[in-house]
């Protein structure tokens, strides 16, 4: 199989419906994409859209946090592409969970959100990272290989009853600055969106439906992550916000 | 004339040689655009550039820094594109004199940086917004309407010897970041550009001439602005950062 | 005269009633003081205060805004402290006019605030670094000299109708940091104080009247400030915040 | 023992030599201090020494990183000061371990930083805080109950090769910033130093000797503590900075 599939691929963890199949589905276009999230369920139907829409996709249940598990992950997709396969785009959109709770009443789970996002991000970022600088090298190589972050208002500014999902935004915020400015110089584009609204998913249908265009379109964070990909390296972006119009902040 | 030239405008302020024009060449594929500089001479090659290739350009000196002086434009403009014209895009690309000097050697001329950014970023908004908040009500409209600053790193950072154009870059954003929450919510796209490096231009040809790609690409410039115009209202980005890959920062 | 004021000086700048007065009165307890106002008649009552209290203060009605003025006041300190004074603290607490208006409204005056704000502070520092710069080479100096910018939220963050407010404190911003870089290896401390909240004064006393320590104490501005000035150069803060425990932010 | 001892007391996690030694001495001049840090024999000397000064020191030897275990070392302290006892000030100083390495190159250890930073950070604030609220019903307290976070410039700014330095120290900023705005109206006064420079102590003699002042003072850190702990409510300092003159930043 690996023949058909030399070229660079996409990988995105987190590949949830929402914005995770956004995402899926624009690298698509331009990549064999390869998606991860927890259950094998959760990813057979975007697999299958992407698949019957000329794309080609394949999707495999991992825990990023578990850095074992994810070099197993890895194996898998190395006999899918051949071993020497690159990596052009990789994207980080793992949810923190998200609670708001009275910080003494939290339980032992507290931080279990900055450990699984913040070691989910450390993990992926290792295991990818070798395959992205691989391609820099690839003289047909059109777009620098570009890793994105998915985060959030609360990776810029705590609140009250926040703590561990500000914790957990914070410090996938400080990795990718970390990352962006160790790898740019050798040509990866490392970069952290600071998505702050609500996501127009099936999910939040009712909120704010009567207000039109009030949630962040999921294909338009989407089609942000792409352009950032076609960047040239003399021009990288490393943060960007993305808001709806009508959000205060 | 105004017939022909209904469709919605984008004026660039500041389109001299360099990201100027750059920006200039790339909204002009999609709507006419009227440019601004101190001098008719530094204008007149690049609306002969776009005229030839096909787009509608119109060259107008301007001041503005002076309200008074920008009116009698704004009149101009009115003149060529008819009293309903609409701006579908309008890009501050007013550069402040960078000077680095001992703060207590500066002139009497310290503080014209800022106040010529400052008060040329003010009057340029009062002008335009009017013109752009008319756009939004227009049902054929693509694109919401978009205003964008081009900044810079000392918008976040003061530096020694850097008061004077740290100040207008300070107070640039501070701008920004005003009348994206004023305006937003009317629809009126609003953004800060922090560019972060030399430019490649004529004039800076010679600056790391050995490392690839060291300088920012204006064209990059001109497409990470046209990117962000075609935005919609659900997921604007209202500030990024550009940088070459080997920039530390 | 100057033999009996041959010690270093404070120099408040925007000494008027509310937080320039605790200022005053706070610095009085170790240097002579030189207040600087608007009017001579909102300096008189708290130069007969100090005075009375055994402290030694002079006001002189002054604009900071004219850099022309503002030496001729400097001359006027010399003649009262010698030409070979010394200043030892100099604090820029000039208000900003404060008014959140829509920005199409706003007048010609709208710049008002960020040409007074950021010319002054920028004359105001010009006029005394070369004095505090003297302090730094003096054998019996206490503590490093120091400049203080009395900054607000809006130094930080943009807002709507908030447009010339948030220009004048973003760029006094810039300048302090500036500031900072340049004189620190000098030895001068330079500090922005981002003061966030209703301040408690005479004025204010009708708000939020039911909500016990709701407003910011002056005594504790000055008492911060004080506390500033006291670090010696291996320490020194140059920026903090001061905000009531029920503030949000 | 709890009769002699029921005033409020001050416990100060990460009491080794250094910052933290200085920090203990300091609040010990208002205050019985317990101590914590990893080994016993790291603060015997330092308990001694307060205890030989007339102060009240005790230092139990605890791993913050675990609940279970700070909750033993909670109960201890019960034991000393009575189930009744106030917590007046609480300062979460250990160190987050400082390694730069290439990321690619850094091993399972990686995130042992952060976890050991941010768990600690949670653990320790979970584990005062009820007791620091106690104190604010307290009719005689004197000063707020405070709480602060020692933390670095890698809160602000991810680096190359410091990523698990970095994000340990962004996800206590987060902490900070959360319990502050839920602790706030509360009474509690939290607040997170950003210490940027080394800290001049017996490991760094070496470091910059021929610059006078080039390092940290730890005394004047604590000091810096002490001053933000006695404010009143009305005016909270919530982040400050503390540099030596000569740093550049």
């Amino acid at each position: 199989m690996a023949s058909t599939l030399s070229k660079p691929i996409a990988i995105i963890a987190g590949a949830g419906p929402g914005t995770g199949a956004s995402i899926a589905r624009r690298f698509a276009k331009a990549y064999p994409v390869v998606l991860l999230a927890r259950s094998q369920s959760s990813l057979d139907p975007l697999v299958q859209g992407i698949n019957q829409d000329g794309g080609c996709a394949i999707g495999i249940p991992a825990d990023v946090t578990n850095a074992g598990s994810l070099n197993s992950t890895l194996k898998q997709i190395e006999q899918q592409f051949g071993s020497d396969l690159t990596v052009s785009a990789a994207i980080f959109n793992v949810a923190s969970k998200f609670t708001r709770a009275p910080f003494l009443d939290s339980s032992a789970e507290f931080l279990d959100s900055l450990e699984a996002t913040a070691r989910g991000a450390s993990n992926f970022s290792k295991a990818v990272l070798p395959l992205m600088l691989r391609a820099t090298s690839q003289a047909e190589l059109r777009h620098p290989p570009t890793m994105i972050f998915t985060g959030a208002t609360a990776a810029m500014k705590g609140g009250p009853g926040l703590g561990s999902f500000a914790m957990s935004k914070f410090a996938v915020r400080a990795l990718s600055q970390s990352l962006a400015r160790e790898f740019g110089p050798m040509g990866v584009h490392v970069a952290h969106a600071i998505i702050d609204g609500i996501i127009a998913t099936e999910k939040t249908k009712e909120y704010k439906k009567d207000v039109p265009d009030a949630k962040i379109d999921p294909d338009w964070i989407a089609e942000t992550y792409w352009f950032l990909h076609t960047q040239p390296r003399s021009s990288f972006t490393h943060e960007f916000d993305l808001r709806p119009y009508c959000e205060s902040w």
